[in-house]
């Protein structure tokens, strides 16, 4: 059977071999959540970079910008870090460069997998049957905050590990723990995370819309995929 | 009111400052067990080592030596890394060195903090009326495996948040998170336990009789602490 781990932090990811397997990259608040959103709204491609000014540099190339620094959107860029941003009109069949606190470095970190795919809560069971055709070892990385542990991005792991209970095996402790997590909260995702950190971070920033949108399940039937570097609609 | 953090493995050390802060090292099966075991036992001292070649050396200057490495005893150590080897009468009043593969990294990452304090089940509730009665900022840094994350050591972080609930306020998402693993995982810490890495690792070397011994409960009211490079019995 296949293995399926869970890396809780971008800094422990050197413990973590990935040449031969998938890393699914999960920043829940809100960087994957918005991509997600936007490959499945339609827009052409999305460029991580986790340097800021390079993906400022973008805005010459064609690309709309979005960044967000500390939960904020970067002065001058085109778009924030609400997923709302990402489903305007004018952004079907375009391109974005995006550059965030957490999910982009944990995209940059995940490089040497054999592929990378973007998680959310929005896309869990379409991403679930991804990883049941491909069979092939995965890690789910959490994006976390600023290297540290965070629930949000741990819920969505178990959420994953539990989807895929009895067809992927857990390899280590990271995925158990998640996933008795995710059994715990998903009575009520939001009322469970409302103590986090990240979220009430979020709430200072008036953005429970987001939050909410955020933590749909299955609202989204869309597998968006790294490939040469830009995020694209798996085919 | 104070603050209470976990730090999920080693690895992540680097994100939490301590030098104002008590830490709490936690390599419950068995580093710190056995270390608690034999401080409550009358051991006079037990100096942790990182490097094994410096631990064996230690028996020149008249310290019992005792080593770990993957589970195992070292070969040539008196000692293993059993709770019951930490029991026995001669060692009552003598000096102990030991290396483990987790747990005295985790203390040689701690010593930058104001005070470092040794955790397990076992003294759980003498750890926190100290703490209750320090009124300080703590930390308590879980061991893991290899700089991965574990799931007994955070189970002993989330039983530490919880006996100090109401006095202590988690300042991030890991202490919220083991503390709701420990909730759900109390009915019967060896049951959940049975499918974790390490009790998998230890049980495959029969030592399943120290594992049960490991996940008591308040057995020892002793609070070992590091004192001059040496773990000893608080005044």
């Amino acid at each position: 059977m296949n293995k399926i781990d869970v890396c809780l932090s971008p800094d422990l990811m050197h413990l973590y071999p990935v040449t031969d397997k998938i890393v699914v990259v999960a920043d829940i608040l809100r960087a994957t959540s918005c991509m997600t959103a936007g490959i499945a709204h339609g827009v052409a491609g999305i460029r991580p970079f986790a340097d800021l000014e390079k993906c400022r540099a973008m805005k010459h190339c064609g690309y709309f910008i979005a960044g967000e620094r500390n939960g904020q959107k970067v002065d001058g860029f085109d778009l924030g870090n609400s997923p709302y941003d990402y489903k305007q009109q004018h952004l079907i069949g375009k391109n974005i460069a995006v550059t965030t606190t957490n999910g982009t470095l944990a995209i940059e970190k995940s490089k040497n997998a054999k592929m990378v795919v973007i998680g959310a809560f929005l896309n869990k069971q379409a991403l679930a049957d991804f990883l049941m055709e491909k069979n092939m070892d995965t890690l789910i990385l959490c994006a976390g905050w600023k290297g540290k542990f965070n629930l949000e991005d741990t819920l969505f792991a178990g959420a994953m590990v539990e989807a895929l209970q009895g067809r992927y095996h857990p390899s280590c402790d990271a995925p158990i723990a998640a996933r008795t997590l995710y059994l715990e909260a998903k009575k009520d995702l939001s009322a469970y995370l409302s103590d986090s950190s990240h979220v009430q971070r979020l709430k200072r920033l008036n953005i429970e819309k987001d939050i909410t949108y955020c933590l749909q399940e299955n609202r989204l039937d869309c597998v968006p995929v790294l490939k040469d570097g830009e995020i694209v609609k798996l085919n």
